[in-house]
């Protein structure tokens, strides 16, 4: 079938929007018609061509929310109608790590779809003939396009998809890495690298932990407003201080927080977070994600006196499983999913999109279509 | 009073025997008769110069044994005629590190113990009326020394002092890196990098966890029968292979271990240990002291996906609290403690037991006086 897509056509120009043909879906796969998309900071760095996974010519695009239209042989539990989140972690319920409580990257996809290829190792999408990749197993700026099944949230058909498909990456990385990452206490002490979209969500998922104080750090002080309504209790700029921004927390907490989250992938600032963290007991959870052959480093003394580095993907949130309710939290209220979206405009603008993640403007751009 | 005692002049030099004057013990301190010490790889790293604590000249040792001589001011945990550990790890039991459940790093003598001064900022030991400093408020490697009563574990009169005296530093960092720091489970793989006394702790810590696989690494195969004693099920040498001994394990194990432990105080097996661990949940823990300035580094892909980087000092153990109780499981055979002592000479010979670590021959010696 023709789709209205988004595409990648090569790294580092913009996406053209052009009817590609999609395959039917074959077996475990499923098709499904993309309502709304976000448009996340990891498309924007694959597009720039730092990605070492990153294939081309793709259909991008993670974090979307849309409706089942067919599904192939053997599907069973996604039906035509279905309303979904696609999946970029998939959970099949039966590897290694799915059957472990201890995390949540399942294995069942990974080789293909880290390639931009289906399970079977083809693509369903083709332009003039030629084949278009997938991407981390999503590709959801495209009006329709082809998941696996066990990539795939079912979700309440009522909630607001313009919102929701927000849980597909952001939010749902943010509260998650609070939650089951860093297993934050009530009362605990936390501080926020970056207030983009997951280090705002970072912010309300340390609220709903009922955290203590919240520090939100960015170079740009116009996120602040936004962060402390989402209970940030301090927030800090790095340029209005002589000294590194690890000493300026230290010396504000006492001995460092209890938690500090990395949510901009610079492998600096993941430094800085580290050293931000409490003697005796502060862990670092590293959430963004650095371009190719970057390393962090710090000075083994930092681990030896206690701090400890972890890091998270997607939260650490099985999706299947947790992702149904987490959308019933965000219809209830309990998860505000509303401030993220400071942008919509159709698929046709989605360049627009890209300028102004770069321009700091945004903090969601939600594609319709 | 006067006291023979291996007295480390000057960084690089070895030790002097010689009588030194040791004043007497000041409010909240306590006189030791050390009767036992053993020499660890601390102590001959400080020796080296390479430590950026190391003052000189100094009485260095810091895992010993001993029987208390008298007591200072205001002294009531600890009376003269009890045996005692000399603790480097201080436990006052009220500073916010000993209120808090999840370390074991006092601060109470803190900042005086890494200039090598007791609590007041002075020292009382002396040679020829010039100061010698004090060492890991410690100071093992002399008939009498003077300590801290917050850095004295109380411990049974009837306990082998030439044994329970590892207990000091080497045995109960490994055990303890593996019961508090990584908490291993029935079951769990291991590695364990470097096979000197903290590293076999480690092997026999993982054994008394019931850890499943247990793999020892070393590039002295001659450490490889003790390591089986202990326990280990694999011993590997990373001579024998052509590539990164971090892709053996993880060929080894399919994913990696669940826990590793680096015991050498090298950055680059830091590294290797923490690469070793199993994608989604493995965790590694640095145990070794690496020299100034020295760094650790690796891809935040490492620990995005799942792994996470800790540390220990002491393994986690809080002294006064839990060392009583390992010397009790000494003495029923439950920790075992006599495969460690390699050798035994008297204190006049000391720079013999440096000579026989530098050359990989002992596991510790153990200096009575």
């Amino acid at each position: 079938m023709k789709s209205k897509s988004a595409v990648a056509f090569e790294a580092g120009k913009p996406l053209q929007i052009v009817e590609i043909d999609v395959a039917p879906p074959k077996k475990g796969e499923v098709l499904v018609k993309i309502t709304h998309t976000g448009v996340c900071h990891t498309d924007a760095f694959t597009l720039s061509g730092d990605d070492p996974e990153g294939v081309f010519p793709a259909v991008l695009g993670h974090e979307g929310a849309g409706i089942v239209m067919a599904v192939g042989e053997g599907v069973t539990s996604i039906a035509v109608g279905d309303h979904v989140i696609p999946l970029y972690t998939a959970e099949c319920g039966e590897c290694l790590f799915c059957q472990s409580n201890k995390t949540n990257l399942c294995v069942a996809v990974r080789a293909t779809q880290g390639k931009g290829l289906m399970p079977d190792g083809t693509t369903r999408f083709s332009y003039q003939g030629q084949p278009i990749y997938h991407y981390m197993g999503c590709s959801t700026f495209s009006e329709y396009t082809v998941v696996a099944e066990v990539s795939l949230a079912k979700i309440n058909p009522k909630a607001n998809p313009e919102q929701v498909c927000l849980l597909g990456c952001g939010v749902t990385t943010g509260l998650g890495a609070v939650k089951n990452t860093a297993k934050v206490q009530e009362g605990d002490s936390v501080a926020v690298f970056g207030l983009g979209g997951i280090g705002l969500a970072v912010v309300q998922g340390a609220k709903l932990a009922k955290a203590g104080r919240i520090i939100a750090i960015d170079t740009n002080p116009e996120k602040f407003e936004l962060a402390r309504s989402f209970g940030a209790t301090d927030c800090i700029n790095p340029k209005d201080y002589d000294k590194p921004i690890q000493q300026v927390i230290v010396e504000m907490t006492g001995w460092g927080v209890d938690h500090s989250f990395e949510c901009i992938g610079n492998v600096n600032v993941m430094r800085s977070a580290l050293e931000s963290a409490h003697r005796g007991w502060g862990q670092s959870v590293i959430i963004g994600v650095a371009g190719t052959g970057q390393e962090i480093s710090t000075r083994p003394f930092q681990l030896v006196t206690g701090r400890r580095w972890l890091g998270t993907a997607f939260g650490g949130v099985k999706g299947r499983s947790e992702l149904p309710n987490m959308v019933e939290q965000a219809m209830h209220g309990e998860i505000q999913l509303e401030p993220f979206v400071t942008h919509t405009m159709p698929l046709e603008d989605i360049n627009q999109a890209f300028d102004l993640m770069h321009e700091g403007k945004s903090i969601r751009s939600v594609i319709h279509f």
